[in-house]
């Protein structure tokens, strides 16, 4: 676990990646074959198997999750929806991402170690009807860092609901991608203004090499100038924790 | 209850107003007091009022969500979260929507009647940690009809809950409003991409309308012209119902 | 799927198999390693089988629950509490239904077909955290057979769950076992006061198949005499669902 | 909040007090009007009261559920149910608990203070679609402490939940009840063997002030001697958690 006492505030770190499956992201893969753009979801790989190699070298545990359809087709949408925008239709012509095969498993790229974790979902968020929860609980996570694709679909609903549930959430910019380039923006803009901070790769290394020498005991929280603090507040456009009474 | 049977798909409307209350919308409301714009919530309270007597007049139930804080403080953001968007920073300033007060009540323009329904919310989905669910198992309804404040925000966290639930999902475009014009555009675009249909009040009323004829018998559904189902599925960007093969 | 119309009233069947795991239920399983009581879990297989076997050849889904754990402990009791009774020890001493092992693995008497569905859970209820509830969704499914291990543990509170999601609930008696006699008998006298109906295999089967020939229209509904709605009534100790009102 | 470290392990105490409402407990209430026995109930007032005193005097945070329903009665199990046991039957013959009447409120004896906080729930769980676990995440409770009625009914549905969901539980004994002893016994032999801790009120305020003492300074963990702790896990019947190495 990655934990860090800042005042009276405890951070406890952990990493969801989500749903970077062959179907979705790999030439190839179900998604490719519907003719859908899968070119941004491959630019992000080199940075998110950096980011994922970072969190296992920090002992930030990591969470994959699978969107995984059983062959028996007892989870599609169209077993349940009247009314379905054409875009989820790819869900009838080309089987995607069914368990047992080539397109439902995560990329060779970032294949899960076996200290990692794997939640299998069903519909986009990673919260709905799955034991991350459970698993988040007993690792004592409160912090939730966000990267994989679609930004604007699975990885935004997952987001939302790890924000209402309690979670505080960082996204990971350039690990995370989406297949429209202004819905990929917009949620950017949205976790911005709403949810949580919105970062790139480098910048949460540089955090956490920050707060690992605080967790040394090299830097002393009350060291810390309140510039530096201000700085911080500014930069991600968050509330004053300090002023808060409740 | 307004059911339909269509084919072999049934349809049962309800109506969910998504937090419709003083202290978002009202002048001399908490969100005004705090400076944040809430002219555009204001806006569509007379197309609310015709969409909500409407649904009443069709025997549609109507849902209300109210969010609502207590008074000792227990719900708020700040009790969970350590990191948060400034945004969400007036629950502290002024104390919004309190249990009790005239800022936590619906307008009067909308006041709900004795045969709708309203919901007690804490956080942003009208499906979070209430009984919404079981509503609208009692009632049967399959299809929600989804109006109310803030666009990007409740609603849109709301609607991807149903949908995700199992809900078919119609998202009012002149009955909803976002103090940010931008997000308001982008979430009505999300909603046509992936979760269902958008509407004007009155395009909504049509089709109310063209059902009722169904259901009297006046129109027989194998009378319906596949030009008449083809233009309504490119018109809202649907899957043709038809064609699944399951 | 096995749905049938009483009057206004719409029955769709689907079995439930709790937990019959060779860690629980089979020789040389953890249970048995622990020292625990699996003989009267083993003596229902038969009758279990024939309830499954019944099932399939009627097209009632048969939904099994496997209680799996992961090998690195993650979801182990002892991550998140801090008083456990001794008799949760055995997660402690003997790994048991590790994912991947014999011990975790459905007896093979009454393996899965492919036609059946598998949930993996993670704590007592079939519903916590598992996709169970969008499958059964998918299946129309609105009354829940219910059989497997342990009768007052985890068959019990995935019955509450049940009852009170909404799904109406049988308790099949001889296909069910708990390691202490006692918590079996007052399971079956609190399923019969409180929450659905309890009887043998062969009841049910005989159920069925009077269902049957209503569905095959060789028994119209209306020719039931009142006698035997009213002795049914009696047997089960149910309300007359003819009166209500509501 | 009552929090105190006992080694590595943090205890922070909430009180559950489940349906002491008129309709349930009361004479003329409307339990008693359909002749159930409702004495056993009203015998529990005086340690119930006694209890919530205490939790209020040492900042244990004391929260009521109360079961409302609808004067609509879109909430009725037979709105949603085919099958029920006679004893759901009270919902139809006479109005219980509606909101807004006598009948709904908690009883007069142990008024929710300012500073309680009330649950309204629909089932028999007090987590089912309720804000209850936000709230208990607010506090930062872990470990509940559970009283009221029924016993059998919604008080262990709500601490097989709260167990399952991660709380450990303490069922305090002579502050719940059930109309029928031998419910009431068997939940108690139950909740000992597989949820957590039976004690009575008394014991439970002893448990407290010793804890107080830890929390005070007078007393330093590490001088607490083993065969106290021995006699503690064997009275309760609970794990070695020292021993625990996970």
């Amino acid at each position: 676990m990655f934990e860090v006492q800042l005042g009276k505030y405890a951070f406890n770190f952990g990493l969801l990646v989500v749903d970077m499956q062959n179907g979705f992201v790999s030439k190839g893969g179900s998604y490719e074959l519907l003719g859908m753009n899968t070119e941004e979801y491959r630019k992000i790989i080199p940075k998110t198997k950096e980011l994922i190699d970072f969190c296992r070298a920090n002992l930030i545990p990591v969470f994959y999750t699978e969107a995984i359809r059983e062959p028996s087709g007892i989870d599609l949408l169209t077993r349940v929806h009247r009314l379905l925008p054409v875009t989820r239709e790819e869900r009838l012509k080309v089987p995607i991402c069914v368990r047992g095969t080539w397109d439902a498993k995560t990329i060779d790229e970032i294949e899960p170690a076996d200290s990692d974790h794997v939640v299998i979902k069903r519909r986009d968020s990673a919260f709905q009807d799955t034991e991350l929860r459970v698993w988040l609980q007993s690792e004592g996570i409160n912090t939730l860092i966000i990267c994989g694709v679609d930004t604007s679909i699975c990885v935004e609903t997952s987001l939302r609901d790890a924000f209402n549930i309690g979670y505080d959430v960082i996204l990971i910019s350039d690990a995370t991608a989406s297949g429209i380039s202004k819905h990929y923006e917009t949620t950017l803009e949205r976790v911005r203004d709403y949810y949580g901070l919105v970062m790139t790769v480098e910048r949460f290394f540089r955090i956490v090499n920050s707060l690992k020498k605080v967790m040394a005991g090299e830097v002393r929280v009350e060291d810390i100038s309140k510039d530096v603090m201000t700085d911080f507040l500014k930069e991600f456009n968050l509330l004053d924790i300090q002023e808060r009474t409740e």
